[in-house]
């Protein structure tokens, strides 16, 4: 048996028998365990796509067939399969292997995306080069049961659908699950696809009996196998459902649907954390991403300070008792309720908590609406989704300043995860739209007044905070009063100021000692505070962001200090046009130089040549 | 018969017969064409959809039942019902009626957008609401079949169709046109659905029988009858087609829809611009939306000056010769190949320009897949609905800086459309995107420079230019080269310049006589040009852009100017912190005091005090 690391191209693949097939996989499931349980990352949809993995790169030819892996929460066995398993040991580490598909990796990585459901979409842009490029084979891709309910996945089947003369095969890897328990009626369609009595028979047909019969099959016999569903009324010929574990099955499918004439749509069944039992159990979505775990304990390993919880369990419990005291509220969430920890606060309040799967678009036009009817929506969201509502911000919500509360989780620099998953445009992409308050808080103090202040606040207002752990108090100094716009000054001013806002206000108030240089907490970045900005006349201010420069709170800053004269010296600390890769939040800080010890070192070094 | 000018609310029509009701569609038609010829507005849509109209307020009870008409383009017959008939001498005037819905205007308009394909979301909202507010009736969602084709459309079937308790009567106004020719394999099915032979016996169903026996109607005879189709897929009812203009049968359906007890939709066929012909026989979209026209010559009246042509009419001709010149570019359009005028070009390169239908998502993320297969996709767009590609721009295009080129048309303001249409903010959204480039041409030469520049130049560029009409002058100046990032010095700098950009730089050509002010033009928004900005150390510099102030092109030029200690003392001129209504261009740019005279007025006046 080849050794997993020694693997350099798929093409070895070809040469194995079945069992050897089988035996490979039993290998990679092993070496996935066995890592993420070191590295973290995502196990559950990984595990539940190994065999299918297997069997894709066995039928088709990468790179000349294209695999386009939607997300890529399951790229982990294409990843092994095409030379790179000796380097999950430094898997979503800084300069490590990505969790994600990543075009500089490797030649077979031919879609790269870290947001859900554009595969079928890419998959007709490989279409239009394959018609002048004749080196470009099959287009595959590859995608999720709860990415397929996403808006831009129709629009990618029923563009391709249109194409009379361009043939796509989708791999509908479908775990039930999307990330957590799936929503919509097509989940509903496709789950009961299980029990279906076709599910029996088909497993008795041959791909040899489909190859020949297909297009002789009567409209009523094919719906009488197969059912009726959405792909067939897009033009696409839909086989399934198929077990995702028997390799054997998978490649006859595969090869089948290799040698059709017309877009396909392969059904698979697949088994989230296939082979390992908590994993396979978890309903809640706790094994998706995951950081190290004990293996033969099957316990994820806690890994927070004594005293501190994760920003979302604080918001959750914070929502909890909002939801009690203001029953017009509602909590619309896009999928990503575990990922929030926001799952908790659907016993107490299961009809006031919505999860309406990975649809954000949907959220927030639904959000708007509601709003009109007097609800009061909150949009629970992590900052790199928020990106796909922004039309429906901008022309639903702020528009005509429906009362939207949005709470953005997940912004700032996102360990682990990538330039796909950084949560550093949120200010950048809501401040310039009429209307919108936005609030950056450093605790859950913060969070707990702002929230309350929002929900008597009758205009759109979006709550930003970052990935990671947080102080565990909450109802402290709930009584000092909450002024729209107002600044916090957390550390005496002097002729050399820091403005900054988030958890980093902790990271100065924690390295800042001796120094002579005060602190200012952008609690608002909209509206600012501009009665605390004009009296900086004369002196020096240092603005640290966790996000992009441009468009940032530092631009309204430069815009003030211009307009009024203030002659304030700035120097800002921010990501310059660039998308940060993977790394710790706190290295990408560093990194970036937009942390309290970088930052203090270039103000010493700066005020010693004044 | 009531005076259309007379009628107050639509609770009129319940008394009336169906002869009645025959009539006053007769006279509402009449009364639309009269209008629209005199100020001009959507033609068509409305025309096709006066006795849908009219059924939904004889059978509904608004604004008690909600009416969600999606975008509006087909709510004129709704405005006359609701009162509003003697506003439209004023139709899409500064101050005057709004040509699509508009919370103001009415309590019967409950739900307000510009932009395709929200309602079935806010139908979403509406019910989830209406868990709570028995005041709330029915609701209804009016959407076309261009719109239903976007994936926000389905987000929203999917959505309500999985929700148990709730109920939506969807209303699918289908004239197989969307705003032009439809595109997509749904439009396919749905067009088929016309001459199915299901259609002949449900015309002779009565409701009654609909009524008593859908629910126990086998599902193989339910489908022999209505066919299987998306909708049924989702959980929904479907009843189609209906004939959209026999007002007995709509009354007929509207009332069973009211009456189910779960969600419905009715899929009406209807005639865009019924009742006059040449907006009956076009094929092109040229009567969706109009100006003025003569309407026994049949004629719209052309209202260009001599030696202009509308920006789109230069552009087409532009692109006609890239892509002779070019064989690896592509043009992409989502539904608005008429508005930008690109439609001729399909004659010639049917293949090489792609109308993806109002899917502005798709359409991005297939560029970003056809140039990462050495394509070089050109996304035409309008800037407003460039709002709704901002994540595929962002984490598809820029993210891995795929050469994806942006033509975006109605940048800045918008005559006659309102809020919702305004390309204001396309600036600020891109500015902060890292690897994108930004241009704003002032005519036609500079398109055709700029879009072979950014051929030739491997990242993602954007080119954006107005509504309304330019010189008719392609090929001049050809020869002289085009520097990245590079501005032109219009009029010789003094102590007292104009920056600006797109054709707004003529504006101030033709009214900056004798005065000593210097004019630049920013013909790159992004990268900016630097050394010119550095050799205005110590003057004065006024910034004039018709777009939203933040996260405009004045906010990097305060960073630099801070940052380089440059002393430009800088006035800005731009949209502050609103959404412009309705007006032409030229009363917009008035209004906001970004026109020559008034800009050159304040120069003046703050020149002087000094």
């Amino acid at each position: 048996m080849i050794s997993l690391e020694e693997i350099t191209s798929p093409s070895f693949l070809k040469q194995l028998s079945i069992p050897e097939l089988e035996e490979l996989c039993v290998q990679i499931r092993q070496f996935i365990i066995n890592n993420v349980s070191k590295t973290g990352g995502h196990l559950s949809s990984n595990l539940g796509f190994i065999e299918a993995t297997v069997a894709l790169h066995y039928v088709f030819d990468s790179p000349k067939d294209k695999l386009l892996f939607d997300v890529g929460h399951q790229a982990y066995t294409h990843k092994i399969l095409t030379g790179r398993a000796n380097q999950f040991i430094n898997l979503r580490k800084k300069n490590g292997l990505n969790g994600f598909l990543k075009y500089e990796e490797s030649i077979h990585d031919v879609w790269e995306a870290g947001h859900s459901s554009t595969t079928i979409s890419a998959a007709a842009g490989f279409l239009e080069a394959k018609e002048h490029d004749s080196s470009i084979g099959e287009v595959v891709a590859i995608i999720g049961d709860g990415s397929i309910q996403n808006g831009l996945a129709f629009e990618g089947l029923n563009y391709i659908g249109s194409q009379k003369n361009q043939k796509v095969i989708i791999v509908l890897n479908d775990n039930e699950m999307s990330i957590s328990k799936n929503v919509g009626r097509l989940a509903r369609r496709m789950s009961k696809a299980r029990v279906r009595k076709g599910y029996l028979r088909i497993k008795r047909l041959t791909p040899m009996f489909l190859k020949k019969h297909t297009v002789r099959l009567k409209d009523f016999a094919y719906t009488a196998i197969y059912g009726n569903n959405m792909f067939r009324c897009l033009g696409y010929a839909y086989y399934g459902p198929i077990d995702g574990h028997q390799l054997k099955e998978l490649i006859t499918y595969f090869q089948f649907a290799k040698e059709a004439k017309s877009s396909v749509v392969l059904h698979l069944k697949t088994i989230k954390g296939k082979g390992y039992s908590p994993a396979e159990c978890d309903l809640q979505g706790k094994w998706h991403g995951v950081g190290p775990f004990d293996v033969d304990l099957e316990q994820l390993k806690e890994n927070i300070k004594p005293g501190r919880i994760p920003w979302g369990v604080g918001i959750s419990s914070i929502l909890s008792k909002i939801l009690k005291d203001y029953p017009l509220t509602r909590i619309i969430n896009p999928a990503m309720l575990s990922g929030t920890h926001l799952d908790c606060l659907q016993k107490d309040f299961d009809d006031r908590v919505i999860d309406v799967g990975i649809n954000e678009e949907h959220a927030v036009v639904m959000a708007a609406a509601m709003a009109r009817e007097n609800l009061i929506p909150i949009v629970s969201i992590y900052a790199t989704f928020l990106q796909r509502s922004y039309d429906y911000i901008n022309h639903d919500v702020c528009r005509s300043n429906n009362h939207v509360i949005f709470l953005i989780d997940h912004a700032g620099f996102v360990s682990g995860d990538g330039s796909t998953h950084q949560g550093i445009f949120d200010i950048s992409m809501l401040l310039p739209l009429p209307n919108m308050v936005i609030a950056s808080p450093k605790n859950l103090i913060e969070v707990n007044k702002l929230l309350r202040f929002a929900i008597n606040y009758h205009a759109p207002f979006a709550i930003r905070y970052p990935k990671g752990d947080v102080v565990d108090k909450i109802d402290e100094d709930n009584d000092l009063p909450l002024t729209l716009g107002q600044w916090i000054i957390e550390k005496p001013l002097t002729k050399v100021n820091i403005l900054t806002y988030s958890d980093n206000v902790y990271d100065f108030l924690d390295n800042l000692n001796e120094e002579n240089i005060g602190l200012i907490h952008a609690l608002f970045i909209k509206p600012i505070d501009i009665d605390l900005l004009k009296s900086l006349k004369n002196t020096t201010l240092y603005i640290v962001e966790e996000v992009i420069s441009i468009g940032s709170l530092a631009s309204l800053v430069f815009e003030i200090n211009s307009k009024e004269n203030l002659n304030i010296k700035i120097h800002t600390f921010s990501i310059e046009n660039s998308f940060p890769d993977i790394g710790t939040r706190e290295q990408l800080r560093k990194q970036y130089k937009i942390d309290a010890l970088s930052v203090i070192q270039t103000i010493k070094s700066k005020e010693e040549t004044c």
